[in-house]
This record gives structure tokens, sequence and C-alpha cells, in this order.
């Protein structure tokens, strides 16, 4: 007996039915030209979804959090400065991942819940110019809070320190312009608004990132996520070996991304606010209280603390199994009084909020 | 247009019939009970085809080289010594991986086609008795000879030096007993012998790796690929948040799995010898040359020269696109004169040998 839930949690969503039709499709090797036909179509579906022309755009064979090594180990070379904006539990793990690599790391800090304000980072930059990487998370699930990332590029242009930015949960489901916004590198995942299963991680860099790369003293400390490694196996002809690609989760990507596509990025970004805009209107109302200012609110995750003496894990079980509705928990500061709600990708539909609020109606007698 | 290729190439293998068809059910969420019981059968399957009472029996979400640099990333300290056997493309990608690590790699030589000898490996260790790690590659992928690792646990037993075993083409296809030939540390890949789709390294450790592991007095340098995070998301409860692990994949592994051991593991690796056998006698007959000496030869992975004055790419290339199967190129010393030919999972079959020598036979004229 298979569990069919409406995922309304901080990912993975419900995938779109292509997503999930195209992982029956035969298995081919990656070395197949039908593969790499496929995996060509991702690379520019992907580029069409980060905004960019970057020529180093493709899925890293791990999730989101490989995506985000990836970019760390192959850009910071050990000893190397780099400025992390903390705000909630993806800033944290960008510091931890980037310390394992042997970086030094300048925290620029906002309490979980708030936006980090772009001229702090901005000051951190001026007062270590010789940072090599300045990294953000726009969309931090933990809190549900967006951080301004577009005001950070240009200025950091003529520096060489180059910004990283953390979309996993941004992309697809909020503005992110990968070149308007002169950000150098990026990274992603599959099963959060682009509306496809877990396992692989879009990963982009611009030319001075790839540049940077390329130049390096040290060699890169991981093989599997050595990006550069990457770039010859997905985009060079013919392609160097490097691991055993699974076109089953490619597949299905590209059939997330081409639905995607298929409605409009702008007119996605437009469903995701709407939607979102739809539950968080309704929450108050029930007694829940947003965390988020509105300024800084995502549309497709919001963190909301419960009703004055409700046991949250209790009504978040009671959701999952007599409703089959999985939100998520709060993390950190919000741990037992907080949901994490997404609307993601194919999960962001009216329909999905009704049922959400039907449920918590009748779980709140 | 969907290509449907017999794959018997080095890897992916045709999947179970029952593995893709796992790969439909509804996404869950990486902390739904239902999804927690999958992962815990999984962690049993897994153990009784490592043949193992390891705790610490999960998969990685990567593929097969994320599982092998899972292990050496968690079990090697920067500056220890590791003794790596080679004789083929995975022996040397595990020195590349150490060597990424900041470990000190002893190398242990046999000519690409020749197996490894125990005693020049015991004899490394007892040269390097500081060693951390001893690694050989139980089934080397790239020219089909098979390591003789049983001897080695039992004379390593007394030592500081853990024996670590690269099962990726090995696991399910040839008998490997991870605890009756003591051996420390072991990874492999869904898609070979296991009969499911690719993105997912099936991991072992003994108590003695993970107490070693445990008492490191420097931290892992990988995030996503510390065993230790792993095994608190995977095997403690509640689990410790690490990564979004693809259900997707979990459930087409768990099936894979299933359908392996109601064969039970013993017929499977008969099914393998007999029709790895009955591919490597009818090749002499038809020009070829098999790589691996008789002793040493695995039946699920097949290198052979090519008949004098035939071109191999060529040749390949119309086995695929004229007949639709696909087989290996050979690599290093082989590449250019050699294919390898997978016979692994669900393509282990009478049917796979007589339609690939079928279509030999045809092209060959």
């Amino acid at each position: 007996m298979h569990g069919d839930r409406l995922l309304l949690g901080p990912g993975p969503s419900v995938p779109y039915p292509e997503a999930l039709e195209a992982l029956t499709r035969p298995v081919l090797g990656h070395l197949d030209p039908d593969y790499l036909g496929v995996i060509s179509e991702i690379g520019d579906r992907l580029r069409a979804v980060f905004r960019t022309a970057n020529a180093l755009t493709l899925p890293v064979s791990g999730t989101g959090s490989a995506g985000m090594e990836a970019c760390l180990v192959s850009l910071l070379e050990p000893g190397a400065t780099i400025i992390v904006g903390v705000n909630g539990y993806f800033g944290e793990r960008l510091c931890e991942v980037a310390c394992r690599g042997g970086a030094e790391v300048v925290r620029v800090e906002a309490p979980w819940g708030s936006p980090l304000d772009p001229a702090d980072l901005l000051a951190a930059q001026r007062a270590n110019p010789q940072a090599a990487l300045l990294a953000v998370v726009a969309a931090e699930t933990s809190t549900g809070v967006r951080n301004d990332v577009a005001p950070l590029g240009p200025e950091l242009a003529g520096t060489d320190t180059l910004l990283l930015v953390d979309a996993v949960t941004a992309l697809g489901g909020t503005p992110l312009e990968v070149d308007e916004w002169q950000i150098d590198a990026c990274y992603s995942a599959t099963q959060k608004c682009l509306g496809a299963p877990p396992g692989l991680a879009p990963v982009t860099l611009s030319p001075r990132a790839v540049e940077r790369m390329r130049a390096r003293r040290t060699p890169i400390q991981s093989f599997y996520l050595d990006l550069g490694l990457l770039q010859d196996y997905y985009l060079a002809s013919p392609p160097t070996y490097h691991h055993t690609a699974s076109s089953t989760l490619a597949y299905s990507l590209h059939a997330g991304l081409g639905r995607l596509l298929a409605e409009g990025l702008e007119n996605v970004w437009e469903r995701h606010a709407r939607i979102g805009a739809m539950l968080q209107d309704a929450l108050p109302g029930l007694g829940f209280e947003l965390i988020a200012p509105e300024r800084a609110r995502l549309p497709q995750l919001t963190a909301a603390t419960l009703p004055e003496g409700l046991d949250e894990a209790v009504l978040r079980k009671r959701l999952l199994t007599e409703y089959g509705i999985e939100v998520g928990g709060g993390l950190g500061a919000f741990a037992g009084r907080a949901w994490r709600i997404g609307l993601m990708g194919h999960a962001a539909t009216e329909r999905s909020v009704v049922t959400l609020l039907g449920a918590v109606r009748q779980l709140l007698g």
C-alpha cells in the first residue's frame, strides 16, 4: 500500500505529472547520444530558469546540499575567506561546509525570521576585500524569509569577491536573475519549485567563476563534486567519463522544466505569489502568526507560529495520518511552535490551499 | 520518441521491471513514517546482499563514485596513509580521491588486465603498518578482472589498517562476504548487478570502522558525504536532518533488492556465473580475445579485444544504432581495441547473450 501525500512541507513538493511519467522511460547509458541530447536540453532549460547565458549550467548528481558543496569546494581554496550571510539553518550550513573545506568564514548575521541587510554584507566585503566569495541564501527554507540578493552583484563586480547564491527554494518560485544580478555561482534542487523528484542539484557558474576555478593552485578537495570535472563530463565533446549519471532523474528534471517553461517562468512566479498570498491572508484568521515580515516574505514557503496552547507536533502528525497532508515543523528558535508550509511547483495551487485550510479548520475544531 | 536499449555495457544495466515500476510511486517526504519504513527495509536488504550484520548500512545519495568518496573521506584524516591496489581505472580513481583528501597513497600495482596479488598488498601493509586503510577494487569494471579480496581481512585483523573494498560491479554479481571476509568498509552502486537505475550508492561500515570514524580528530572534509551524519540521518531515532533524500530512488532500490532476494543471492551469483560463461565461451569463436586470465575473470563484466582489423568504435556505434544494444569501449591500454560487455542484474540472461551474439555475427558478416 502506497502513501499518497499532499506534500506541503519545505520539500519535496508533489512533482508535475509529466515529471513522474518521465521516470519510467527506459534507462539509457550516460554516453548514449539520446541521453546526451537530453542533457543538452536540460542545460538550455536550466539557463532559461536561472536567466543566464552561462555555459557551465548542469545538474550535479546529488541533492541541493551537494550543489552547495560543489560550488563551495570548487571555488574556495584552503585558507580562502568567505563572507556568509546567516539568518537561518541554510546560512549556517554554508558556514559549516565552507569550514570543512578549510576556508575562513566571516559571518554576517540577522536574527532568524528577519532578512539580511545587503549593506551589512557589502560592509563585510569592504572590511575583507580578500574574500573569495560572498554567499547568501536567497530563500531561507528554515524561516520563509527572502533575502534581497539583487543589490549585491553590481557592488561586487569590481572586487575579487564572487557572489554565490543559494537558490534551492527560490529557483522557479520567486524572481531570480543570475545574469542581471551578476551572480557568479548559483545552485538549486529539483524537488522544490522546479516540480521534479529529489536527486539532482542544478548549478550554474559565470565565466568569471569558471576562470577562478580553472586558475586555482590547489586541487578541488572533492572528486565527486568537482565542477571542473563535471564541466568536462557534461559539456565537452566527447565527454570525459566522470560518474554514471542517472538518466532516470535527468528525464524527470527535463520534463518538469518543460512543463514549467510551457507555463512561462513569469507566469509561474506570479502563480507562486498569488497562491502564497492566499495562504498567508488566511492563516492569521486561524490564529497563526507569520514569522517573516511582509517585505521579506516568501510566497513559496510560509513559516508561521501556531495558536497559543496547541502542540504543533501532535497536530502535524494528525494532519499527516488523518488527512495525508505533509507540512514541516519549525527549526531552530521556532522548533516546537511553528510550521513550515510549502506551496511549491505543482503544489502551488488553489486546491492545495483550500485543502490545507479545510483540514486545519477541522483539526482546530 | 524514447530509445529502448539493451544495456550490455559496464553499467547502467537494464533494471528489473519491479525497480522501474517502483519509480512511479507517489513521492514521500524524507521524514515520512512510510518512507522511514522503506529506508529501514532497504537497510535490511542491503545487509542481506552485503552479507553483513553491520548497523551502518545505508544508501548514499549519489552514484558509486559518491560511495567511494564517502568511505575515503570519512575514514581518512589528512596525512593518513592508504595502500591502494591499482590494476585498472577504478584503482586509479581510489588514489585520486584519497590524494584530494590529503592522504599519502602507497600504490600496489599489477598490469591492467591482470589481478592484484594479495601477498603484494599484505607486504605493503607490513612495510606501512601505520596505514589507516588498504583499498582494493573487487571487480575492476575497466578490465573485467576479479581481484581476490577474501585473504586480506583476516591478515589485517590484528593491525591498525582497515580493509576497504570497492564492490560497485561485484555486489550482487559475484560472491562477496563482508563479515566473513572481515571487510571494514564497502561501497557499491545500484545500476549494475543490483538491477536498479543509477543514483544511489549502498555503503556499509564495520563497527571497527565506525569507531575509527567517530574517534577522528579532524572533521570529515565533506558534509554531503559524511557517513557519521548519514548514520544520524538514516539510523537514529528521531533522524537528524541532513539532506532531502529521494524517495523515488529509494523505492526503486528497495524493489530491485526485493526481486534479487526473492530469487536468492546464491542463485543470482550462479546465474551471473552461468550467463557470463556462456558469453565467454562464445567470444573466441568470433575472433575476440578475453583480456582477463581465466582464474580472475568476472562473469558480469567481460573485456575482450576485437578481431584484428576491425574498428571497435564504428562497430560499437552500429550495434547501438542498428540493434539498440549498448556495450562499452575499452579503457586505458585497451582503448580503441576492446569492448566491455556487462551481463548484470536483469540483463544477465540467456536472451541477452543470444541477442548480442546474433547481432555481432551479423555485423561481422
